[in-house]
């Protein structure tokens, strides 16, 4: 018989998540339509945002900057104890860390960055948001009453970040922080090309992908942040209102094989890619569940299970940008973004 | 062999519906959740309003009364030989009727009155909405864009009146309009107790029911205006914000037999009933279509496929309101209806 | 004042397709998924198919044939009197047209062939579809029960053919028709490179599309049939299920501009596009609605409101096939298609 | 500063329930149309029974007995250390509990009563479903092909207990089993009149109803167990199904605001309640979710949010059946249900 080792529940959830955007007002204009609410601006001029199925005061953080990219991912931790475990853990084996005060929204956090460098935050204390007036929700169970504006998204869903070892940052992700590997694709030479990790019934928080242009930058690169509709309908609206607007929907509706999420991608007008997950996929509550292995010759229905394939930008497109003649027309598309005056009603 | 008489197509569409309303400030708040927007105000306080595919500069008329009710059905006509055809069966046949001028959005309009009153008019020069700016669709074929507030309706799709006799209005409507019968309950005694007739695709843009207490009043009673939403999850949002709100939702979303229709039944402050059709039920291209027969011991299925029956207040409320006490609690529910402040963004 | 020529509504619906196929177990094998059944097979082997909703007999004949392509459209009069107008029409317009006698489903008819050869036929007499057993729904409107097998379509929706001069097919089914112009694309030279047309309130009961390959064949190509689900989401479970057996998605789910159809395109093992109809698209009930011009600078949008574009394929692959070198892959992925065997339960 | 307890992850989930019924043809005709495949059949009789996504070999036990009822819930341990942890904590707690051999589908279990007796199991070592042939899908994170057959469930999701003490229930649940208290209603004496509890993201995999009938029996009663869809819209063709073929539905489509789930209850032919979940209603990663009270003057919303009331046999009807006046009607119904032959294909 062999002994398992136990899983490790230290981590509970993706929590928030902050971007840079070079081009805020035209950034807020495009989370409007996504029903995402302004709670908070910060003195330097960074805007906090929520969905409305957020539990605590915001998910999304908006921070002004010259270019577009991810400024950090903020892990709320099971309880204090799991906080103490995770940092005693992550002090020895990370760089740069440190403990940073409470700021908006949160108490105390430690900051540290994964090995290729993405800025992560762990936390435990944490403030919930209190709906007030028209906000306010009749039914008990919801945070915040469903916007009558937008197509509204209901919560914080996933990240996806670029790597330039795939393997490294699994690695660190179960090791350091106890998150169980759900699906990957491997390559011919046995290292995983992607993967998707979680902590909770999700299929994944986090995800990393094999960055097509690793040598050609020295930090690191965000692929997308992910918020969640529940319902794949709702893709439809938000594709047809983005259309109307001129936003830049990169691919989708779509069905991925891996995770079997029904979604679309949109690059926000700083630069961000965003995804809109339409349905639930699956859930997996199998505490001894086996990491999904999708080999080279699967990796066409993993990324696709029915419909379109997705462009060449999807795989080489990333914040900070990296310019790459492979997508110029791509790059030519997202440059017209620009603030859409939406209707007052 | 039997010769038949060649079907009429002499009406092609209800065009817009006027209703009365004693609380026009809280009907319009009501409205603005359907996504309706206020295209035009007149002299006399009248509101005009539309739903985002009206191809009409208007599909609902509400005109400040001290009762709620049903102040005219407009017929629109398939050319103006149609017209003048209709209208020569008419005069033999109808009272009161008379030409009226040109209004806001529709040419001249021939007044008639139903032979158990409801008000009726047929025209068929008509004024199409014309939407800039922001209104504006890239949609070549969608009049207006798709509205960002609300759960927006797509446009106007049947009326359905409480009828003292409903043979005598089935009997009007297919003589003297060409409509055909589509679906009907039958009663012991062989008389229809209620009946949907279209002059299209659709099963119904008009059905009569008979009324439970057509003995105590003299005048006419409206039972409810159709709006169409084509996607069924459009009800459960539109449930959901209208519970929020405090709206008073009467049934559904259910599933009725008849028409196929999922749907759902709401008063509008003022007190009229408004139905919202949230899939596409059946459409009938057959041009020997046989009217379908629900005989008594067919109604339930007929009223309701599955899911839970209709409350009684449906088969006795209507507007204006008569005295019921059968429905006590129906009142005390609607009179507490006042102006909801939808939130600003 | 301009006197209107009045529309004419002697064609009443498209109430047949019947298609060649050089592989029918295989053809029947993939409709079974479509939920149809087969109600009859005639002495020469063709097979009589139809969607739950369907009201008369049949809807699809699968004739087994060395190729595949287009057997006959079959259009139902409003009438005898409005079959005797159009016989009476055709006769001066076109060559090789004839009474045909009653067949299985149908009585007389009367065959000819569009400008371009396309094989249409015109009858009245039908004869109904009746429910026996289980196939009985307790629906008093519902032709036949929805099967519990597959993801069952509910009807016959409407034919796409290519075309050597789209505006001389749209001639002929106006004039001697009666079909409306509904959409259309232009061409810089003023005639159209496609376009849809209806004597319902469906957009399109036929559309034309010019064949990129019109002078590589002599006789008339087939572009697809369409059956249509209402429901969007019935596409997933199609997506799902034609990828786990193997069918070949040509493209889809997307959402057109043209008609705002959420549909799927699929190549049944046959050869022959078979088109899946997701949702309601719009319906037209204004008798003068103007036909919707997409210019070349709106093509993209009126082929793809949002999401990916369609593949090249679709704009050369038709039934007959013609070699074409540019498409194939596309050929090498349908060469592989053969009948699945489906789970018993 | 309050130092938390640490919560227990010691459950991971319900892995399958055992329910008894009288009619175990009729029982599975009625799973059938849920899409859920025979997998097994034991020398006893009993049959084991699987949805698609389910991971181990089956989710649902039949097992004929002379009435209805709850035979079995059977939770799986995070862990071999877990569920050695879980056994020692219960030994201090629960009567006649004991080890029981491997059975079908698992290892070894410790059987043991809840307070009130309903009969429970706690289990790691599992048997994972290997699917083969037509039943394998292409999917590599799809433990079996979605069926063609029925309107199929993805996965058992709860249970739903009666109980004499909502709060000995819970309270057992929480301090034996480390479950979390996510919703109750309370009553005015205080004490819980409902309860809704998970180990994971779920709302729920266990709820406590207090029983009406509480008094009028000894042993312990069974609500439903829920099975669940993901898509609103196959509540549709699933009441349009069961409709057509004579099963009782009891309420539904129909939206709680507990949960906010969209679902149908349905009573299967052996006379047990059974749960189909539409939607995903919310999902719960805060770790330190506050459990959400809805008082008496709640309790409405609580269990509608919108929609029609439920009947008055959901607050009296359980397994096994006690005699109620009050809903004789509803026995009158269910008394009718037998097996139905579904169509061959």
């Amino acid at each position: 018989m062999t002994v398992h080792t136990e899983p490790i529940f230290d981590v509970a959830q993706l929590a928030m998540v902050a971007l840079y955007t070079p081009k805020l007002a035209e950034s807020l204009a495009f989370f409007s339509i996504l029903g995402m609410k302004q709670v908070h601006k910060d003195e330097d001029g960074a805007v906090y945002l929520r969905a409305y199925e957020d539990p605590y005061k915001y998910s999304l953080k908006l921070i002004p900057h010259h270019e577009a990219g991810l400024a950090k991912v903020s892990w709320r931790a099971t309880s204090e104890q799991a906080l103490q475990r995770r940092v005693k853990e992550l002090e020895s084996r990370v760089e740069g860390e440190k403990w940073v005060e409470p700021s908006y929204g949160r108490g105390s956090a430690y900051e540290f960055t994964t090995p290729e460098g993405h800025p992560f935050e762990i936390f435990f204390d944490v403030e919930y948001f209190e709906a007030t007036g028209d906000n306010s929700s009749k039914l008990n169970n919801r945070p915040q009453r469903r916007p009558l504006h937008g197509i509204p998204v209901r919560r914080l869903d996933h990240v996806n970040l670029l790597a330039k070892s795939v393997d490294k940052n699994v690695d660190f992700m179960r090791d350091a922080l106890g998150f169980k590997l759900r699906e990957y694709l491997s390559k011919p030479t046995g290292e995983k090309g992607a993967s998707w990790l979680s902590v909770s019934a999700l299929v994944h928080e986090i995800a990393f992908m094999e960055d097509d242009l690793k040598d050609h930058y020295d930090d690191y690169r965000f692929h997308h942040v992910a918020f969640w509709y529940g319902d794949p309908q709702d893709l439809e609206y938000l594709g047809d209102a983005l259309t109307e607007l001129d936003y830049k929907i990169e691919a989708g509706p779509l069905k991925h094989g891996v995770s079997q999420a029904k979604c679309m991608y949109v690059i926000e007008p700083g630069g961000n890619r965003i995804e809109l997950f339409g349905d639930t996929g699956y859930l997996i509550f199998d505490p001894t569940f086996e990491p999904v292995e999708w080999k080279e010759s699967d990796a066409e229905k993993a990324i696709i299970w029915y419909g379109a394939p997705l462009p060449h930008s999807y795989f080489r497109y990333g914040t900070p940008v990296v310019e790459d003649l492979e997508i110029k027309q791509f790059y030519d598309d997202i440059k017209v973004i620009k603030a859409k005056v939406v209707e007052p009603n």
